[in-house]
């Protein structure tokens, strides 16, 4: 018998509950209106583990290649229980100073139901053991500026606010503009 | 004779202007004693296009795949002159809400003696270009905020501040720490 969560790659049938944790956090950050994932969209665009696998320890070396169509893979964690409990999706990042890669961690959802476990603690170890594996230079996620119990937890494991950093982002129209601006 | 400048995939050979210009932008961002990137280094992290390719025009399908190790890409914008006048060094992002790939700008770079002309938008208006061809969702990257300059410059040509998110990371001796928190 399981003492504890389990951790591993996620695989094709994982994908329904993958897109229902999803779901529930877009509702928590009040976005449900913005998920346009679907089964099918995400099962073309994250690198699965095979459905073979028997591995109970996180190894990216698994798992399909990553490439530019399906650059993320995406982390399940099931409890004791046998529930999915927690989603870490992540891609790999990059560090021009250091001429080094690294893990941006995209989504963390641990399910309402399963909190205060450590889940999501979990989680981000085991991301951080597979950027020093890789002899990488950072984990790096981004946090909504009013979720301030995350900054907390997220600072008591280590982690500092890029606080002298903002985000610039182009997509939709705005988008398809930029590409034809020289045109 | 070419009347523009040319915007390709980098080569293994060009790793040397490369590095000058990384180390010209990290200069100006103040943060010159950060660089750790070497030639080397860069030469095992980058996806290279071949050195035979003689296409002028961007195409992330030649250059090598991506992978964990590799998950950057480099374009170079040549002058009309022939010198190396700018890069941008990018990577594969995810959105999880729409269950689709797109780029993240990691750095963007033009000499200081070839600016004002128009040589930073036709860098990203090439990244756009890709983001449009896979089909993706977003071109994302991040400035300092006391950069404004900068950033009046991104909001002309459609990108919109995420002034609600912050950035977190976890590297060095913590991110060690945080590997080995739970065992």
């Amino acid at each position: 018998m399981s003492s504890g969560p389990i951790v591993r790659h996620a695989r094709r049938e994982d994908v329904p509950a993958i897109l229902e944790l999803i779901r529930e956090l877009a509702d928590y950050e009040h976005a449900l209106d913005s998920v346009e994932a679907t089964e099918q969209k995400l099962l073309s665009t994250i690198s699965f583990a095979p459905s073979s696998s028997t591995s109970t320890v996180p190894a990216a070396d698994e798992t399909e290649s990553t490439s530019s169509a399906k650059p993320a893979r995406c982390l399940i964690l099931t409890s004791p229980e046998g529930t999915p409990a927690g989603i870490a999706l992540y891609f790999y990042n990059y560090s021009t100073w250091r001429a080094r890669p690294g893990i941006y961690l995209e989504d963390l959802y641990v399910k309402q139901s399963e909190r205060n476990k450590g889940y999501g603690k979990r989680l981000l170890v085991e991301l951080a053991k597979e950027v020093v594996a890789m002899n990488g230079g950072r984990l790096e996620w981004s946090v909504l500026k009013w979720n301030e119990p995350s900054i907390k937890f997220y600072e008591s494991i280590g982690a500092d606010m890029m606080s002298e950093w903002v985000g610039m982002r182009v997509d939709g129209e705005g988008l398809k503009k930029l590409a034809t601006l020289l045109d």
